[in-house]
Formats: structure tokens, C-alpha cells, sequence
């Protein structure tokens, strides 16, 4: 590895010319800290693929010199990868008590956990790694106990902000640290690492707190039941959902998997409080009258699996939508999501909810979790650095970033890196000095299946050893009926004594009777749940994991 | 077929409970009229399809019915499926001359033009069909020569909109002609049908002129090159870019098929004025400062082949984006399409020109065609209808217009119909009667290959006559280099004497080398190459046409 003498390295992994899979090494000498272990859901393009992650060859190459993982917050772009990279590099992990917690979920679900050393990390507690001395900063964002880094460094302090805005009124009055990013300002920083993701916006991100007196109105206006929905990771939005439930004498019954999850881990570390008699079992959402509950429930982007899309074609065990419920997606559209959430928002109004959701009419019943352009020139203000590197985005948001930073008149210089870039760092200068490997890798979780624990990469290699299946259903649109057997295409894949296509065929029907017309005319719900199914059939009985393509033709 | 005695039946077709396909046909005893045959781009679910447009087995069932197909204006989505339906019934299509033009070239296509009567109509000129009378009315829309249907029945008028918005400044001068519909609101109106695809949107939708004063300064501003993308039938659009041409000493050239067909149309009937010495070919760039020209292109959506997205990889035989040229799109990101869109931004932005685009910060580059709630409501209040059909638009948009004509109290009953649902109107009633047979009906057309003028219904049928072509290709991204020699899986396909497989791996390895390391790392352009080429080489040599799948995995 090329290194000249004396320069701090800036490595960014992923993250930087894509939006997910954030990671970044810095490296002296031989000490390499890495931030972020990020991941990212494929494009449509990569078929029958569960997650993406960050190549870390390079990590993975000079693995003897990785002294930790810092983790900035919870999210999934920011430590989904880590059960892959933790197979692959064993080093400690350092994060705050809340992203730890998340963490030890995913580890414990990959049979990680005992073998890897968490350490958890405040604002404002310096602690050392190699030649790095680096102190957690609170940040404000849509998650809790979400920090920035300064890292001391033999040529200067370097700060990476993590996902940030500056959020003045936090439910949880944990505040912006406003001053310590102040002093280091005043110290001198070399560079500042910023989140890009909202430089597109003018103005200001509004508070977490700015969604509530719409809340509250709609809360006062619901004659029956409310169906909450929001990320699972919105600790803040779900604190405001139990105040107004509160506030409005309704009891709330907490359904999918991922947000009870949350709210858990929420409650234990504090940031939910739960007063006797809140919360009910969702079985008990029967006892009560629908103007008496509140159901907090997950599946905001019309995932297909999602509690709330099951509840959408009605085929949900305890929730169940009547004409008059309210049903309110506290969350946005995510860009290539619409297809899945605008169906789900149909089926709902089918019923005759009452849907409200980010169509630009419905108020302020979101916010974003990213600073907009005042927050990242006030981050700029405060830090006043030297050098200037754009964080998180597209090419176009990176270089929108830096042209940004450059007109604030205090960057000297302002660098765009993408994933592999190697910038070189002194006191006095920032230059950009060849590239490492770096790239997507595709991963098969085994955590959506019964095999539990397994990461496997979804390659060319892969794909000769383990093949190929196709399922090929036709569905008659008039009458959502199956008319054909379905038909199973294999390739490349060695069964041995099994007849593979039999079997398939008949998971494949079974999938299909067990579905309502109203999900067989949904077709990403229908790929999702053949998939999911087929796979897990074939890794139980064959101990192999072919890639699995669902292809649904309307006659 | 039931008919209930002196009943008007109103039958949508496509259209309502999606976007797209438009089609509504109307029926007195033995008289059918069909408003629009339109076409919808096929969801990422259906794949290996090129269009969708309604199932009219209902049509087909009562030929001898049919007087004539009304079109009420020339976008895809209303005239698309016009091949396909006159493939199947064969009766007079009525259109203004603007839309006949586009129609012409879209028949001419399919050779279907000599065998199809194509009768000219024009705003107030009533014409019959059968017991109808019907009397076109100028409306405002994005596309020009755009006309509502007022259509006199035995029980009553009957008017469908069409798209609208109400535009009192159209580039052209043609207004929207308030006076023809406030006077058949005085006399009288049974029915309103009704656009209902902005019905999300407050307020009033800008006029079409509204974006000159931005994009002049967008023109004042461009130091070299001025690309501006458009869709190809905004002749409004065109229009401003070629005054704004003149008044800034810029000469033209047009990229892009339907660009070049679409401003021909236009120059012929007298909607674009291009004065001598303003346009050059294309060719002619190179002698041209870059500050002399304007580039007029087409591809604002990402689509794989544009002319946009050549460009933007350097692979354009005369356009060249180079740094500090301006890339204007004045168009919106049309939901679904955001991943090819924002790769070919991402591309332009490389090659450092400035990327003008809809982001929010750009000012008004671009207006909806679509009335806002006031139009909608302005126009109910004109006709002051009894009953009211929403028209076009998902359920929960169908659902809202309703509500939103109830709500101005002159409306006596909305109807919310779906594709297939039949109502039954006469002078006291409007009650739904029943279904017909609707649905969606994939289209793999032959014009995009060598055969043309053919128009293969793509279902189950045809899947185990024709087959299937799976071509799996692995890229590296690293090098952005194929590996390994292509696969290609193949089923149900019987090909005689042709060893498909290996002359089909032949054709993927010549596309994949005639593309560039920048297309390749594009997936979506690569996988509509590779089944363009495909598709051409099958059909040529064994006359199948095999569904063609092809699949990218990383390595």
C-alpha cells in the first residue's frame, strides 16, 4: 500500500457518490479506524438480492492494522454491514448505548455477538485508538444518541459529522452541541467531513418537535381507530405518538416485528416512557372500542412483508381497518418506493380509511432527518476548517456540497472523493493519491430465512456453483386465479436425488393459495413472498443458494 | 349483454384505478362511442414487456357496434393503444389535426394508416356518431390542439374533460373556451367526467408560459452550450426554447427521434415558427462556438436510448456535453423513473456541465398540464353537472375528486367507477349496472425491432410457444469488464437448426463491446441494449419472439 511520509489518509469506502453502505477509514502510519459500517437495498437491477455492502478489500488487506469500528448512529446505511464486516475483519466496535443496542440485535441474529467486543462510547468522552484520539460530539437527527466525531490526528483534527441537523427543540432536550463544535472551531480543525444528504434544500430542517400541533390534529379529529406508522427507528415520532395517545385517552397496541423491536429498546434505555395502562397486547384490540386505540405500526414504504401492507389486504392476525379508521404514514416517500406505498395507500382507501400521508396537502406530518443548507453553513461557521469533504450523496450532491462549502469563504480548499479515493492530509495541504479497491458487494442474508447467521456473497462464482431458479406464475388478471401450473426453470443447479421443479412447484402453489386476490394482483408482494418461501425451502433441503427469480406474466 | 330500457351506459375501459391506458367507452342501445385508447409503460414487475394498454374484449365482443374511436388529445396515454385496438376493430378515428398528425405517424408505424379512416374534427364543429351528437371544446393542457367532449345523448349531455388545465395565457394564444362550457352548464349537464390526476394540488396550475421568465434567464446566464430537454410533445415548451433561442443569437439543432418528429409535426401545422438561418443539422455543432448553440433533446426521463442519455455517457455521434455547458431539463421526475433520471444527471455532472433540473431550488422550469382542485372546481361550477365520474388516476385519486365535487354543492351524486364497472345514466339516475371484461394486456411491439407493424400479445400462451431467453451477464464493477462469457438460459424455446445459444452469446459480447465502461456501469442501459439486440437477432433468424430476460450480477 502506497503511503507518503507524513500524511494523514482519508479513505472513503462507500457512501460517497451513492446514497447508503456509508464507511470511511483513516489511516496513520499503521493504525486504520474505520466509521461507519454501513448498507444499502438494491436497485431493481440486482435480482433476487437481500442487501448491498461495501467492498472492504482494502480493509480486509491490512487487517492487522484496523484498531475499531465507530459507529455514528443507528441506522441501517450506517451499521447494517457490520455482521459482514465483523466476519471478515475482527475488530472492536465502538458506539453510543443506543446504537450499541440496535447493534447487539443484529449480531445475536448473525451469531455474532459473543465474539465481538462492543464498547460504548459519550459525548464529550475521549478515547484513543492508535495514533487517534477521538471524542463523540451529540448531534441531533431523526434517531437518538447520535454523535459526530473529532479526531485528534498527528497533522490536525479531522471531524466527520455522521447524519445531522441542527434540531434546537429535540423531544427528548437533548440538544446540538453547539459549543464544543464551537471550540474546536476556535482550536483550529484540518478538515470537516459533512453530511450532504439535504444540500439540495434551502432554509432550515424543522425540529423533530415541529410535527407535533399537526398530530395533535388529527389525533383531536379521529372519530375511530389510528394506525400510527412511521420508520421504526423514529424513536422521536413514536414518543410524540404515545404522548398524543395519552393526551387523547387511547391505549396503544404496537404491531410488525421492527417496531417492536424499537420501542423496546427505546423504552429500556429511557427514551419512551410507558405509563401503566398505555400500552395493550394487539390481541386485545378487540376489547376496545375503535375511538379508545392507537396501533403503532411499521411498514411505511410499502415494504411487501410489512405489517402495514398485510393490514392493507386485511390479512393481519389482530389489526384490521374499518371504514372511518385513520391511517397516518408519519414518514415520506422514499424515491423508488412509490409503487409499493401508493398500492398500499389504495388498498387502504378501498376500505374507506382515512389515509393521510406526504402528498403535499397533508401539513407538517414529517420532517427530515438531514440539515439543510444553513445547517451545513452553520457547521461550517462553527468549525471554520481548513479542507472540506462532502459526505453521503449522489455525484451531484457531493459537488453541490463542496461548491456550497467553498462559497461560505472560510474552506481553503474543498475536495470531492468518491468510494476508493485516497485523499493524503498534512497541516498544509489535501491531495487526492490513487485509489484503493472499492465496490458494492451483494450479500444473501440468511436472516429472512430459517438459516440463521449466514452471509453469503451473491456472485458470478456463487451463481456457478449454486444456480439459478425461476418461477414463472401466471396470474389471470380478470380473476387473479393461477391457471397454469407454475413453471420452474433451473440452471446450473445440482440437486442430486431431489426433484427440484416438483417441489418448487408445489412451495410455489402453496404461496399462492395461501394469498388473497387482493395480494395476488400485488405483484411485488407476490415476488417478495414466492421468493422468501422457495428460498427457504431450497436452502433446508439442498443446502444450496441458488438465485431465486419470481416472474409473474398476466394472461 | 345486459342494458337496462332507456339507460345510458358509460363503461371505462383503462384508466380509472391506474395512470395511463385511458379508454371509456359509451353506449345508447345499439351505439358505442369510445373516447381514447391509450397506452401505459409496463411496471418493473412485468418484465420483458414494452407496452400495456386496456383489455377491450368488451370492444370486440360488440364490433358491430362501434361507431368510431374520439381522441381528445395526441399523448401516448390517450392515443397509445391506437394499433393495437384498430388491429381488433376497425372504425373511424376522430381527432383534431394535431393529434391526426401524431396518430398518422403512429399507424404509418404499425401500416395501419391506409386501412384506417381518420376523420378530422375541430373545437365546436358538432359531428354524430350513431345516436350521439358530439361538439368538441378547446381545452388548455401541456400538448397542443387539446378538446373536452361535450356529447349529446337521449338523456342528456354528457362531458368528458380530456387532460386540462385552465391556462388563460397559452403560448399560442388558443384559450381555453370558457364561454362554450358555461353555456351547456346553463342548459343543462347530466354527467361530468372529469381529469382528475392533479386533484392532490391546491390552488390554480401555472400557465404554460409561466416558466419563460426563468428559462430566459437560464438562457442569459449559459456562458457555452445550452442543452434543453423537454418532453418531446411540449410543443409549448419548444416554442419558448426557440423564441429564447432567437432573442439570445443561439442557433438549434435537434437530437433525439422524437424530438425531430415531434417539432416537424408542429413546424408543419403552423404551432412552431422557425425562422430561416435558426436551425442547423446537427451535424453542423462542430462549427459553432459553443455559445452560439442550443441543442433541443430528447430523454428528461433516464430512458436507456435517448438521445440525453447518450450524450451524457459521450456516446452521441454529433452532441458533446463538455465543461461549463448548461443541461437544461424543464420537466418533472416522473415517479418510477427517478434511478435512470438522477444516473443521467449524475453523468452530466462528471463531465462538469451545470445540471439545470426539477430539485426544488430551481425555480419554475417546469409546469404540470393538470388542472389543481380550483380548475377542477372551476369547471364544476361552469357545468354545474348532476352526476360527476372522476377520471384518471389511482383509486385514492378517483376517490378525492369525488369528495372534492361533493364538497361544491352543486353535484348531486359522484360516482366512483373502476376499469370494467358499468353506470347506468338517464335524466333522474345514475346507478352502476354490473361489469364488463377489463384488464391489462401486454404488448410486445414490433416497432422497436426490424419487424415491424407487428403487435404480439405477450402472455402464458405465447411464453410456452415462443419461450424464454435469459442472458446473465457478469460485470465487474471494479474494471467494469464481463469475465466471463455470457449465459444464456433458454426454455421452451425450439429453435431447429440454430444453435441460439452460442450465436446469442456472440450478440451480448458485441453489445457489451460497443458499449462504453460509463454504460456499463449502468445497468438499466445495458439490460435494454442487451434485450434490444437480442430480440432484433431472434426474431430475425428463427421468427420467435422468446420473453427476453437479461440479468446483471456484480462480480
Amino acid at each position: 500500500m502506497f503511503m507518503s511520509a507524513g500524511k494523514l489518509q482519508l479513505i472513503p469506502l462507500g457512501g460517497l457518490g451513492e446514497f447508503g453502505m456509508n464507511c470511511l477509514a483513516l489511516r496513520w502510519q499503521d493504525d486504520i479506524i474505520v466509521i461507519d459500517a454501513g448498507l444499502m437495498f438494491p436497485e431493481t437491477e440486482l435480482l433476487g438480492v437481500d442487501v448491498v455492502v461495501p467492498d472492504i478489500t482494502y480493509l480486509i488487506e491490512n487487517r492487522e492494522h484496523v484498531r475499531g469500528i465507530i459507529l455514528t448512529h443507528g441506522h441501517e446505511d450506517h451499521i447494517g454491514g457490520l455482521p459482514w464486516f465483523l466476519t471478515e475483519i475482527h475488530v472492536p466496535v465502538y458506539a453510543t448505548e443506543f446504537t450499541l443496542a440496535y447493534v447487539e440485535g443484529k449480531l445475536e441474529e448473525h451469531k455474532l455477538l459473543d465474539e465481538t467486543e462492543l464498547i460504548e462510547i459519550s459525548p464529550n468522552r475521549k478515547f484513543h485508538l492508535g495514533a487517534f484520539t477521538i471524542e463523540p460530539i451529540r448531534v441531533t437527527h431523526s434517531l437518538v444518541d447520535c454523535v459526530a466525531l473529532a479526531i485528534e490526528t498527528p497533522v490536525g483534527v479531522v471531524v466527520h459529522t455522521g447524519d445531522f441537523k441542527i434540531d434546537l427543540s429535540p423531544p427528548d432536550g437533548k440538544p446540538f452541541d453547539l459549543h464544543t463544535f464551537a471550540e474546536y472551531g476556535k482550536r483550529g480543525v484540518l478538515a470537516l467531513l459533512e453530511d450532504s444528504t439535504n444540500v439540495d434544500r434551502a432554509g432550515y430542517t424543522p425540529s423533530e418537535w415541529a410535527v407535533r400541533p399537526r398530530l395533535d390534529e388529527i389525533f383531536s379529529r379521529a372519530k375511530k381507530r389510528i394506525f400510527f406508522s412511521c420508520f421504526s427507528s423514529s424513536i422521536y415520532r413514536i414518543r410524540i405518538a404515545l404522548e398524543l395517545a395519552q393526551l387523547h385517552h387511547r391505549k396503544v397496541a404496537v404491531v410488525g416485528r421492527s417496531m417492536v423491536e424499537s420501542s423496546e429498546i427505546a423504552q429500556d434505555l429511557g427514551y419512551l416512557s410507558m405509563p401503566p395502562g398505555l400500552m395493550i397486547h394487539p390481541g386485545q384490540l378487540r376489547d376496545y372500542g375503535p375511538e379508545e386505540v392507537v396501533v403503532l405500526i411499521s411498514g411505511t414504504q410499502g415494504e411487501p412483508l410489512s405489517a402495514l401492507s398485510r393490514v392493507a389486504v386485511d390479512n393481519h392476525k389482530h389489526a384490521r381497518v374499518e371504514p372511518g379508521d385513520t391511517v397516518l404514514l408519519s414518514s415520506r416517500v422514499i424515491p423508488g418506493n412509490e409503487k409499493g406505498i401508493y398500492r398500499v395507500i389504495d388498498h387502504l382507501c378501498r376500505r374507506e380509511a382515512n389515509v393521510i400521508y406526504d402528498d403535499g396537502s397533508s401539513g407538517l406530518i414529517h420532517v427530515s432527518g438531514h440539515g439543510s443548507q444553513e445547517e451545513l453553513r452553520l457547521m461550517i461557521n462553527l468549525l471554520r476548517p481548513k479542507f472540506f469533504v462532502p459526505l453521503h450523496g449522489d455525484y451531484r450532491h457531493l459537488l453541490k456540497s463542496a461548491q456550497l462549502a467553498t462559497s461560505v469563504g472560510v474552506v481553503e480548499k474543498a475536495v470531492l472523493l468518491e468510494d476508493g479515493d485516497v485523499l493524503e492530509l498534512d497541516a498544509n495541504s489535501a491531495e487526492t493519491a490513487g485509489k484503493v479497491t472499492a465496490g458494492r458487494v451483494c450479500i444473501d442474508s440468511g436472516s429472512t430465512s430459517d438459516v440463521v447467521g449466514d452471509l453469503v456473497i451473491r456472485d458470478r462464482r456463487h451463481l456457478s456453483e449454486d444456480g439459478i431458479v425461476l418461477a414463472i406464475i401466471a396470474i389471470n388478471k380478470r380473476t387473479g386465479k393461477v391457471e397454469h401450473m407454475p413453471e420452474i426453470v433451473t440452471r446450473g443447479f445440482v440437486t442430486g436425488e431431489i426433484d427440484l421443479s416438483d417441489q418448487a412447484r408445489e412451495i410455489v402453489n402453496r404461496t399462492l393459495d395461501a394469498s388473497s386476490a387482493e395480494e395476488k394482483a400485488d405483484y411485488g408482494v407476490m415476488k417478495e413472498k414466492i421468493r422468501i418461501d422457495l428460498k427457504r425451502y431450497i436452502q433446508k433441503n439442498t443446502a444450496r443458494r441458488p438465485l431465486i427469480m419470481p416472474v409473474i406474466l398476466e394472461i
